[in-house]
């Protein structure tokens, strides 16, 4: 982006009177110099089939582009008209719990012929209709995309022809899934049997990677629609989502977005969080940070809350505190959904930057001041790049299989899943006020280069290829420092257990192999382990000749067994910790990866929340963050605060208020 | 009724003996002089279609005659014979969870033409078999009646003709709902989508309101076939019951009870609630109270019970100072379900008033004593009226929004619905022996005149028309008080929020709007809160000048807004709590508001809960209730006692043991 | 059995390599005599409709018998080849949630004549195929057969057959199980309601008894079959597994054991249990000795878990310590589910004996010496039998009446179940270290002698025949003493209540009656209670005169009733506990009956748990099981220790280790 844009997601279409001039009066006023529409409103533009009124459309673009403010233009396919389900009823998700009813967005069958036919058309309408706009600088194609669970019989012959491709053979296909278990073996392709009663997490993992394909199929199919009618100066991106427990949490488990990644010019994203005494920053950082990752550049932000939930109503400080955040992870776009709280259904109270009354309220007014510092600010915080020496490696593999096979219980449940695991250590990591960037594995070629990278951190990689395995072996052999968790390695893409020692093939990555692994009850650290507890799960390691036992189980029976690991291979280094346990224990072992690999951790004891990029000129760019309700005094290295141009000196003290934020540049 | 009833619901078709003659002698040793008969018994009525067979009827007809017991029919239509499902599978109800099998009762479609026709038919023939006898005194048409959740094709069908009536065109359905919203919008009466899949809460809940106009049509069809047959001097009443959260609580979500009350003579009503520890007399109190506001008029308690549950098996007494509290809320009959515990199904456990060995139980033997007491009692507690100046305002349009959009989560649920601020608000007024009338607010005519109440309280009334508001405002205006909480007057009643300031239209009876507000977290109320929480559900609330501000929010950052607040506006008063809070709260509230108001509250420090009505003659009768395991001695004014005749002098004191009871006359 | 048998269930069919050979030589290494094979391995015994290939059986066979290893044949039906739902989708149990989908094993109807005619094929196939090899000892029919929720169309249509053969006329139907209530009535077979949707207990329990009646018409079906083929050496067992609650426990509710038995030469079961410090024993005995009564005689553990869950994998010394349990209950063999922890679906984390790595683990270890001990004790272990004066009696009708009917909360649940009830009683004698029998009520003829016990403990006996009830006050009346629990003949074998005293005729034989009953709160049981609490359930008794009151309820209102009486009948002794209470005061109450009955409990102090046998020659074999973390010391008698020969002097002191035992004859 050639700015930092500040903007907000505008639905002329759910106004209850008419706003438009006030609202791009009100905008102005705070800065606002984006909007995205058109997204959602498929009913509104087309409302019986083959009837277009662009008239909401129109009055908006016209009005934006009079009044300087830029429009991103979101295709409306994400939710279906009525007309569309009664003539096609089929075009309604037919799932694991049977066809889902009209009437909530996002339950469609994203492969019906019919759901694409008038897909395809209003999206063309659109664009002709749109294009060639001045006020129009890119696309969002469609909206946080799943495949919401399609599954039916469309789906599933599709899905027998793409297990006919892979494996060739039914033999292959009965080998690699072990589908001689429980009498499920089929010799014949048209017995493979609906995947949705399956209790053989191989092909129910499958199918899901199968699923995950249908959405890059679909987006890349969106885009490719509207890259026919887009200006060479618009860009075309989408709102990738994350996984959701109550906020935006890890990774999306039903769409590869390093896949998707490919057909966007720029990738977008949204990100909510709580606020009040439990904003962090935590899902801010990381979900920029996996965004950032997809295409290491810079990034949209293009929904986060102004005030969301209402147990979310933020604090005074920490609208802009968040906007700033999202800058630091490497936004150039924050943009809120939505403008105005919406007066009926579903999201009624999921509100906006203006509450039901479209008073200017207390979030309009910091919004006002938002604005006026991206203003300020936009010069210097465009154009940056983050050189992290630390990776975390995530896989939607991994995830899927521990789905399927749950860390504490088998296959009677468990609650730790995988992103959990990769919180906990993104967690530790942050708290550390250490860089990180995402490694996405799934599309990572063998043999690729990750030596850019002094420490690649392994959450719980419990299903992955041999390729990927000898790459990260061959990485620590030429020097790299691993660290991997407990279930890592253990059973190979197709979820099939590897039959000879664990951690396969990394058993020499880290010195260590074990048979045994049990629940810890009464379990707790010895060494590093500063006699926390171990928790969830225990791998009873036995470590090789030259590991390093780091901590041991303190338990009457477990204690023969080691629970993290330090060993030296090739020219680098192995770090495994077998156990769950409290960020205490990791931050411990973090601490002495860190050093053993050399990365330099210069904010590592600040009192606040530090986050790095370097401009285009290489100089560095700090942004310190005070996520607490107490003001908190800063050390400063010589540098320039960018809001105020004041100079700082080598050590100045420098006292953020609550919720403050503090923007220098070495 | 021209005596007190005390009766029993007897099953001469359950018994797994011929009990008749042994039982009527034991009804009769026990006072009880009225049973209710037929309701529920199709099948051994009516055994194959079109077959009749009466002889349980009229033994039992005959024998209660020869007894001088009097006998209610209830028409059996809330159970249907397996043969009409067998002929006819359409008549059972289809839901959201599709069509409901065979075996439970009241599972039925209302609507269905077979059970529509059969269930004329089989009424006809049990009214004109006995509409003469002369030990007939009444007839219950049907039996907590509801809708079932029926909401198949046809429902739909009848539904959609509905909305057109209402709206005319599906712009204006469109712009009512906020159907534009997620692509829901229609331009054809046939696209209105299946209402069992929606997502938009204001077509959901106006569906329930269309789903409670069946109920009210299909009790009003039956009474009106029940009178054709009906002597004058017998009565038509309904079963009416609660919603149920273990035991009736508050306002019936389904049935729109002032609306059914039209076409009763008198209203008849269940009441079940916890005994043993937990004993309270609210439940009675409040059910009570709203079934009498109904008809301002004395009614029954058709069914309450006499064991019930296992863990409801009362203490000694208990029975005693139940019977006589529904007295002491207006009824004029007390009705058990059942006389004797049933042998097989569902309800064994539910036990009635004799065990399932019929033997005299203690529970049995101390309903011989109500039933003396009733007879003593029956010329003066018969013909009494209520006189209170205080009056709680509800309506189910409120109550349903509430589902759609809770209270403390927004579309991601909520834990305090309607019915809890309702009795939050009915149980303070409780424990300070208040009196009280419930306002339905959905029948109420604009420009209703409300000056014979002083205070009128309203609990949440979400979604509210403006016609309604108007008659608030105008009732404060010329004099009276309203004393309001949170969640009152925000939408409209198709729970479309009003999108100027908030409470809308009311902001000027209470002299303040809000625009922001909150889950509570460490929020405490200071001034008239006394530092108790703030729960579930704050608003952040701003004043107007001349508003009197009683408590504060006491919060770092939420200090700077107002809790609750007290106003003039015209000749009246407004109170307003923007937050949930303990009674505690409420109650150093509610007096402030009755002392403002003029409300004389005599019995406010009694130690034992007082309820208060009067005769025909206009003389004070007051029922003195001791609710716990201690005597109690009270003080009493110069009055005589109903039950032993013993005239008390002006502050007597009078000692209640454990579970008594006293009931004077001034 | 001619030795003890030690062994595995082991599937060359899963295995991802070549492993045979090696498995045999470490299988010898571990004393395994035995293997189990061919159950649930029907896809791949016949992979196609008619085409059946043995090689898997074949290798097998031959290489155990060159081994020395015995081979148990199992019928492979339990899981069913995806093309035969292809084929006859009706295959699948259809259930109240409907037709199962294909995948997990045991969802099928195992009444389909599709089922069943590829059923019966596979099985004479694999029969003429392996019936005269030589490794061949015996075969196990099917395994864990239930009837999978199975109520389709063909079901239900012969249970209303079964109705009419049972009742005669619709009247019969409608008297037994109260029909009339709530419409229920039917005046036409036809008119029999599909019992899926029923609210009727009786007519739920009648069609869940019908269904375990399916279960053993299934089995019976198939050991004729196998009868057909199998050698006069060769046994026919089955896998009778218990209820699960997470491990194996108590009655099971699906399958009438004792019916079933019938049909098998020898009683075989799985039991699994958790391990760690949750290791008890009780599991092991309780299975074991349900088992074990089943045909008086010694049985078979056909699948125990040797690492299982991820939770159990066991300390040190605890795989030891159970395969010595099994023996001590009456096992003559010992088998692991399974050899090799499966690399592939549902099971991967229920681990074998080893490892998915197949090397030799620790676990793998011990097996070794269990394996060396079984070898040395079998001379001494079998053949041999249980003297128990002690029975529990239980019956699957009562325990499904209280599934219909739960203990705490009538209709409204109840979490109290009759499992619970039998393991609260089987776990105090356990205990106690008495050896106990179970007398399976359902099959016990009237008038049946029950004399060789001098205690029958009967267990929430909820519903009953009367020729049941009057079997057992025969028992007492002729010197027997009984000792029952709250719930005892309440209801007949249709679970209608009966409506004279309760309990039952068996009123007389314990000297109360009483028809009130509730959930106690804040309520202590005075003398022989200990002042213990009353939970869950509470029965208000009233003695008769003669009868002891040993502990009354101590409670405001409940004081008047009694608790735990004991009274006499003819020659005999009756004891009844009214309410649940902890362990501690049921064991007060056993102490004294077991003292009134003249049973004599010689290790009753014994730190260590009891277990005792008589062999061939009338020697008491005594096994003392340390269930523990610490050394125990114990005292024995004269005797000489059966793995060391070492012989003791009466009094003599033997040190046990951890989780270790000592095997003793007199």
């Amino acid at each position: 982006m050639k700015k930092l844009y500040y903007g907000v997601a505008y639905y002329d279409e759910y106004m209850p009177c008419d706003r438009l001039d006030e609202d791009i009066r009100m905008m102005k006023d705070a800065g606002i110099n984006v909007v995205r529409i058109a997204e959602s409103t498929w009913s509104t533009m087309e409302p019986r089939p083959g009837y277009f009124d662009y008239s909401h459309i129109d009055r908006v673009l016209d009005a934006m582009y009079k009044a300087g403010i830029d429009v991103i233009i979101g295709t409306p396919t994400y939710a279906i008209p009525s007309w569309l389900e009664k003539m096609h009823p089929e075009v309604m998700a037919d799932t694991k719990q049977g066809r889902r009813p009209y009437g909530a967005r996002q339950i469609m069958d994203i492969t019906s012929p019919a759901y694409l036919f008038y897909g395809e058309r209003v999206i063309r309408k659109l664009m002709e209709h749109v294009c060639n706009h001045p006020a129009v600088i890119g696309y969002q194609i469609d909206n946080e995309t799943k495949y919401y669970g399609t599954s039916g019989n469309n789906v599933q012959r599709m899905f027998v022809r793409y297990l006919r491709d892979k494996f060739g053979t039914t033999d292959a296909l009965n080998a690699a899934f072990g589908f001689d278990y429980w009498s499920n073996r089929v010799d014949a392709w048209e017995d493979v049997p609906d995947v949705r009663g399956t209790i053989n997490g191989s092909f129910a993992a499958e199918f899901e990677k199968f699923q995950r394909s249908l959405v890059t199929d679909y987006l890349s199919w969106q885009a490719s629609i509207v890259r026919e009618y887009a200006r060479p100066d618009q860009f075309v991106t989408h709102n990738l989502d994350f996984n959701w427990t109550g906020y935006s949490n890890g990774i999306q488990s039903e769409v590869d977005h390093d896949r998707v990644a490919e057909c966007l010019d720029i990738a977008g994203c949204d990100i909510y969080h709580p606020t009040q005494a439990s904003l962090t920053g935590i899902e801010i950082a990381q979900s920029g940070d996996q965004t950032r990752s997809l295409k290491n550049a810079p990034y949209l932000v293009l929904e986060t809350e102004a005030q969301g939930f209402p147990s979310w109503t933020p604090f005074p400080g920490q609208l802009r505190l968040q906007a700033i955040s999202h800058l630091a992870s490497g936004a150039e776009m924050v943009e809120y959904w939505h403008w105005h709280s919406i007066h009926n259904s579903m999201e009624t109270y999921w509100k906006g930057l203006l509450s039901h009354d479209f008073k200017p309220s207390a979030v309009y007014q910091e919004a006002k001041t938002v604005g006026k510092e991206f203003a300020k600010l936009s010069g210097s915080l465009t154009g940056l790049h983050k050189e992290n020496k630390v990776a975390i490696l995530v896989s939607n593999i991994a995830l899927t299989s521990l789905k399927y096979f749950p860390i504490s219980g088998g296959m009677f449940g468990g609650k730790l899943d995988y992103n959990n695991v990769v919180r906990w250590m993104y967690q530790t990591l942050y708290h550390m006020n250490v860089g990180v960037d995402f490694i996405y594995a799934d599309s990572l070629k063998e043999g690729a280069d990750l030596s850019k990278y002094s420490l690649i951190c392994i959450p719980a990689l419990y299903a992955a290829p041999e390729s990927l395995l000898r790459t990260l072996l061959s990485y620590e052999e030429n020097g790299g420092t691993l660290l991997a968790t407990f279930k890592t390695a253990f059973a190979d893409e197709n979820i099939k257990v590897y039959h000879d020692e664990a951690p396969h093939i990394l058993s020499q990555a880290f010195g260590l192999s074990y048979s045994q692994f049990t629940v810890p009850e009464n379990v707790t650290l010895d060494g590093i382990g500063g006699g926390e507890a171990a928790i969830n799960w225990m791998e009873l390691l036995i470590p090789e000749n030259g590991t390093e036992i780091l901590s041991r189980y303190d338990h009457p029976y477990w204690k023969a067994y080691a629970a993290i690991t330090r060993t030296n291979y090739g020219n680098g280094h192995g770090y495994y910790i077998g156990c769950h346990a409290g960020e205490k224990v990791l931050s411990a072992l973090m601490t002495e990866a860190l050093k053993t690999a050399g990365v330099d951790t210069p904010f590592a004891g600040c009192p606040v929340t530090v986050r790095q990029s370097v401009d285009g000129e290489g100089r560095k760019v700090t942004f310190l963050l005070n996520y607490s309700m107490q003001p908190v005094e800063v050390t400063v290295p010589a540098s320039v605060n960018l809001l105020t141009d004041e100079q700082y000196t080598d050590g100045a003290g420098v006292t953020l208020p609550d919720w403050g934020y503090l923007i220098i540049r070495e």
